[in-house]
């Protein structure tokens, strides 16, 4: 079947991918995107991120020099959205919604990104991370807080100097309601997270590992819909970023540097991707079914400047891969792990 | 609520979309697309889609003076992939897939899209997209038929020759059986068509319509996603394209062009979209709950060259709008319905 046309479950979120392995030979004369290659400098002083500079409504930011975190600018959500809905039969249905952005700088260093920071630093950022789940999530009004990242022009992001943002909203985002129907099902039925098992599972089978170290490992999932879509778990459950220990954190930065590192090596690029931590909901319940994890979505596919459309039949259908997960995961393993702008 | 951030529900998927109307005022410094404005030759010795000339594999186009249909020299989905199952628990589930891809060419003119053809060159293409329908559904090992068209190179579109694509497979894809069965649970409860009823609502509050002829309706769905996402739909309810009436097709046709003409003017660019028709699978069923529609799913935000990335939150979380579905119908109704290149 690995060779032909087929489709897989995405145990996750119920949804299913079309492989067509066959098709990764076909030309391509379409788009050609720009390669990321320019040189940045450590400071830009035209930059609204970095230490020192000014920012939209003339707020300026202080000289930090590890990580630095603030409320966006332009927050897609606020937090005092005025209370109210919209019903009108069961066709036209709103609600108000209610939540926080925020910004997170990982360095004052303009011209680095996450795999060319130490991982020490980088734990700076996971400890921040967690710091911002424990306080936003503590408000009454937020039940869950999206980390995210968006790296690259490619991914929308519009400013190269590295950072993630934090979007924390009163309702349950779409994608995360449908990991924990799926989650909390597995675990009335057996007892036990549907991550757990899987995580176990794939460390066994090997063929989707892309590597592992103490506490986590990277794997290009069975139903990934990117062509070198990964995802970052640790070993053990943990439902959020609060329940990882000191050693755990530890590891988890040391894997976002190494999955980053093999990344840009891949094609000799500053890889673009979309990451993001999907953990339990700040509702004040428990949480056993949920196994925190972290996904990479990067659009590339078979160059620096060729990259996968998700348009068309994906967007109208079906999610629809051209390599296989297995094929995907055996070219990440092979990578080496020093960045190629060191070699 | 209209001013602030909120959620609208999708009653046709069960999704949510969130709007967050203020942030429309934010500035972009990111990523600039190129606008598609060259002129091209009525035909072009190089494209392989022009009339008489070579594809790949060797094969000829003969020399058609209207539509054109082939089978896919790449197809994703291929009619004789060898029969199987992979099944380990429930967390490693695979299925073989088989399908049949087609490309059609809307016109042997290269340098024509949509809203530059006329009304009865359109026909022609609905009237194909009927043929293909029919006999393609007939095939008793296919049980849906998506047809599309992605057009410009920011959809993933490689030629601009204008064509659309038929995917069709033995499993129901992901969206629309989505649809299926949100109209099949609307059906059982009313005993009505849900978008029929939505579609008679909409005619009445008339604040979403961007324009309406004898059969067809162009709307901005409540629940759109993409800033100027459309949907065009039959007043009637019809389950498929076989149902339509020979007025029906020449009012599709029509509104096709007509909705294709606004999206052109709106900034004066080959306005990028993925667009295709969502109606009832051939699985031999009576289908009373399905309502055929066409979706517009257009990239542009602000002008020719600033799209919406739908990536981070969007691809993490939940699906996010700035401007709201009201003020983009708005705008779209406004634009001149002769196409900028003939004024
Ligand atoms: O078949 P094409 O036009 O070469 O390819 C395009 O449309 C397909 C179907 O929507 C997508 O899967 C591809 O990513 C896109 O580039
Ligand atoms: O907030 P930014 O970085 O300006 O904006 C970017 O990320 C957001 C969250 O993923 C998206 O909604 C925007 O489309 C994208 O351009």
């Amino acid at each position: 079947m690995e060779d032909h046309p087929h489709r897989r479950f995405n145990a996750l979120t119920g949804e299913w991918v079309l492989v067509s392995p066959h098709r990764a030979k076909r030309p391509w004369q379409g788009q050609i995107e720009k390669s990321e290659q320019e040189k940045r400098p450590e400071y830009d002083p035209g930059c609204y991120l970095c230490p020192g500079n000014e920012r939209a409504g003339g707020y300026l930011n202080p000289k930090y020099d590890s990580t630095f975190v603030f409320v966006n600018d332009f927050s897609a959500l606020m937090e005092k959205s005025p209370a109210g809905s919209e019903k009108d039969g069961e066709l036209f249905q709103a609600e108000s919604e209610s939540g926080i952005c925020k910004v997170i700088c990982f360095s004052p260093r303009h011209d680095l990104t996450i795999p060319q920071m130490e991982v020490d630093a980088i734990r700076k950022v996971v400890d921040l991370w967690c710091d911002e789940y424990r306080q936003i999530g503590a408000e009454p009004f937020i039940h869950y807080v999206q980390i995210f990242e968006n790296k690259g022009s490619m991914m929308g992001c519009s400013n190269p100097h590295p950072h993630g943002q934090i979007w924390a909203s009163s309702s349950m985002p779409v994608e995360p309601m449908k990991e924990q129907s799926r989650q909390s099902d597995y675990y009335n039925r057996h007892g036990r997270a549907l991550l757990t098992d899987y995580v176990e599972a794939e460390v066994k089978k090997k063929s989707r590992v892309v590597f592992e170290n103490e506490h986590f490992v990277a794997l290009v999932p069975y139903w990934a819909v990117w062509p070198f879509e990964t995802m970052l778990a640790p070993k053990r459950r943990v439902a959020n970023l609060l329940e990882l220990t000191d050693a755990e954190k530890q590891s988890f930065a040391a894997a976002y540097r190494e999955l980053t590192i093999i990344y840009d090596n891949l094609f000799e690029v500053s890889f673009p991707y979309s990451a993001g931590i999907h953990q339990a909901p700040t509702d004040g319940k428990d949480h056993p079914e949920w196994h925190l994890h972290m996904h990479f979505y990067p659009p590339l596919l078979r160059s620096a400047t060729v990259k996968k459309f998700m348009v068309g039949y994906e967007m109208l259908a079906n999610a629809q891969r051209d390599i296989t997960p297995e094929t995907s995961a055996a070219r990440l393993r092979e990578q080496s792990r020093v960045h190629y702008s060191q070699r």
